[in-house]
C-alpha cells in the first residue's frame, strides 16, 4: 500500500530512523526517508531500506517523487497531518487521491514483535529503577519541598539525571491534588502522612514505560504494592484499587476484547462501592507512543492477542479528598499477561 | 470575524485560560472556551470573556454551539488543524464554510502589549539568573561530565529546579557539537580548554525566554559576552558574530523588513569572511510560542514595529570543529532594538 508518513515515531517504525523534520514515502518497492541536512548524516547511518533524501522544504521534495512515479493512490493518517500540510500535497497534485486512514501505523504497531517487547521489558525495569532513586530522595530531602520541586525531582530520577528522555510529563501529587487524575504540580508541601500519587515513565531506545504508584509518607517511603495508610478510608480505597489491578492481571486473557478486560477491573471497584470514582479507562496500549492502541476501555472492541503490551491502571478520585491509581505494563504472552 | 481555536497559546491569548484540550469558538459578540471535565474548575476562575463549556466530545460540543447561532463562515488556522479534526466539522456542517487562514492569531499576537513586554522581560531575567546558575555547576561539578548530563543540569538551573517549565529543550554543546545548530546531547565528556555553546528558555507566566551563549570553559565559566578562548581561530570568529549581533541591536529601527534587519547581521558576517558559515536566519519573534512572527530572515516580508519582540542570534559553524551563536531577546521601543 502506498503511504506518506509524517508522525516520527510511524516514520521510525517503518525505516529505524527518524527525526523531528522527516517524512517517510513508499511507493511499491521503492521507500524514501526525507529529512534536513541537520539529519542526514545520522540518517543514511540508520535508516533500512529507506532512500536518505535531503531537504529543506520537505513537501517539495515528496511532491517531486510523487510526480516522478506512476502514482493513484497514497494512504496517510488524518491524525497526524495539519489541513495546511495535505493541501500542500493535493492542491499540487490534483491526479493523485490521499486516501485518510486513521491509525494507520497505531493499527500496524498493535502487536509487537519479540525484540520490541525486550526494550519496552528494559523500559519498564529502568522505570521503577527511577522510582526507587525517587524514593530515596523523598526520604532524605522530600519532606518540606513543594510539589513544583518533586516534580524536578522525579524528573530527575526518572531520567537517570539525563541519561534517558521521559516519555511524558510525570505526575507527582500530594493528597488532594491526587484527587484530579492529571494533575499539575501545585504550591502544596510534602509532609509526613500524606498521600504521594506519582505516574512516570521513561524512553529506553525510544520505547516508553508507563507506571503510577501511589505511597504512604511515613518513616520511610517505597513505591511496592503493599502500602498501609493511616486513614482506613484510604486504605480501604487503595486496597480495592490493588484487588482491581490484580484481577485485571490475573484473568486478562488472549481472545477478550479491551471492553471485557476493562470489565474485569471495574467490576472489583463497582462491587466495592466505588464505581463512580473510578472515572476512566482501565488502560491503553504502549509502545513507542505512550498511547497506542489497544485501548482497554468500555468501548474497546479491539480483540486482544499476544504479543500486544498495555497498562492496567485502575483508580479512584474524591475531589477535594484523595485520589489512588495503581498502573504497570503487561504484555500479553501465551494466552495470559504478564508485567514487564 | 467568528472563528474556531484549537491551539493552547492561540486559546490562552483569547481569553486568558486554555489547557492540553481545549477549543475555543468565537461567534459574533459571543464566545466559549470548550474543555473537559478536569479542566472546568480552573477555567470557571481564570476564563474572561468566554463562557466555559464542559465536554468530554469537544468537536461535538463545538458543532452543536455552531448548529443553535446562524453561521455561514468560519476560520481557522490550518496549520494547527489536523485533517480529521477538520473534517469532523466539515462534513457534518455541510452549510459551513471552513476557510483556513495561515498564522491567525500569530498575526494577531505579533505586538505586544505592555503587559505581555513586562513578562518577556522577567522572563528574559529569570533566564539569565538560570544561566548563572548553570555557570556555577559547570565550575563546581561539570568537569569530566557528558553533555547529556550537562543537559539535564542546564535543565535544572533554567528551571530554577522545577518552578518554572522550559521554553523549549535546551541545546548544550561541546565544541564540534556546537557546530550543529540543532545539537542533540552526545557523550562528550567537558573538559578545560573546551568551547561550550548554551541555547536555554524558560517560560514565565506562559511567556518564553530565548538566548545562547557561547562560553570558554577555562578555570572560571561565565556567560557574559566578554568570552577569551585558547584558539585564534575560534576567537576570531566569536568576536565576529559578537560584533554582527551588537550592530544588529545598535542599528536595528521600527519600519524596516525582517529581511534588513538579517542584513544587519549577516552583512558583518560576510565581510568578516565567513558569510558561507552562517547557514541560518537572525532570529524570530517570541511571546507565548518560542518561535512566532516576525522572522527575521532573508526572507522576512514583515515590518517591524514598535512592541514586536524577537531575538537577534547570529551563529558561525564549521562542522567536524565549532560552532558559535549569541542570541538575546530585543524589543522594538521608539523606533530602536532594546534588550529584554
Amino acid at each position: 500500500m502506498d503511504c506518506i508518513l509524517r508522525d516520527e515515531n510511524a516514520i521510525y517504525y517503518e525505516c529505524g530512523y527518524s527525526s523531528d523534520n522527516a517524512l517517510y514515502l513508499r511507493l511499491g518497492s521503492e521507500a524514501w526517508l526525507i529529512t534536513d541536512s541537520r539529519y542526514t548524516v545520522e540518517a543514511r547511518e540508520a535508516a533500512r531500506d529507506a532512500e536518505v533524501v535531503e531537504a529543506s522544504d520537505l513537501l517539495k521534495a515528496a511532491r517531486s517523487l510523487l510526480r516522478s512515479r506512476a502514482v493513484k493512490r497514497v494512504v496517510y493518517d488524518p491524525k497526524d497531518w495539519s489541513v495546511a500540510a495535505m493541501r500542500g500535497l493535493e492542491t499540487k497534485l490534483p491526479h493523485i487521491r490521499f486516501a485518510p486512514v486513521p491509525d494507520l501505523s497505531h493499527r500496524k504497531r498493535m502487536i509487537k514483535r519479540d525484540d520490541e517487547i525486550a526494550l519496552l521489558k528494559r523500559a519498564a525495569e529502568l522505570g521503577r529503577e527511577g522510582f526507587d532513586t525517587f524514593a530515596r530522595y523523598l526520604e532524605t530531602g522530600g519532606l518540606g519541598s513543594r510539589e513544583k520541586r518533586l516534580h524536578f525531582e522525579a524528573e530527575a530520577a526518572m531520567s537517570h539525571r539525563g541519561e534517558y528522555a521521559l516519555s511524558f510529563d510525570p505526575i507527582v501529587a500530594i493528597n488532594a491534588n491526587a484527587a484530579k487524575p492529571h494533575a499539575l504540580p501545585t504550591d502544596l508541601t510534602l509532609k509526613k502522612g500524606d498521600l504521594l500519587l506519582v505516574d512516570a515513565g521513561l524512553r529506553y531506545r525510544r520505547y516508553c514505560s508507563d507506571r503510577t504508584r501511589t505511597a504512604f509518607v511515613g518513616e520511610s517511603v517505597h513505591f511496592g504494592d503493599a502500602q498501609r495508610f493511616a486513614s482506613p478510608r484510604i486504605q480501604k480505597a487503595y486496597d480495592l484499587v490493588r484487588k482491581a489491578h490484580d484481577t485485571a492481571i490475573a484473568r486478562a486473557r488472549a481472545g477478550m476484547t479491551g471492553a471485557q478486560i476493562d470489565r474485569l477491573a471495574r467490576e472489583v471497584i463497582e462491587k466495592g462501592g466505588m464505581g463512580e470514582a473510578f472515572v476512566h479507562s482501565t488502560g491503553h496500549g504502549v509502545g513507542l507512543d505512550i498511547h497506542e492502541m489497544p485501548y482497554i476501555s468500555k468501548r474497546g472492541t479491539t480483540v486482544v492477542e499476544d504479543g500486544m503490551v498495555f497498562t492496567i491502571e485502575p483508580g479512584v478520585y474524591f475531589p477535594g479528598e484523595f485520589g489512588i491509581r495503581i498502573e504497570d505494563m503487561v504484555v500479553m504472552r501465551n494466552g495470559r499477561a504478564e508485567v514487564l
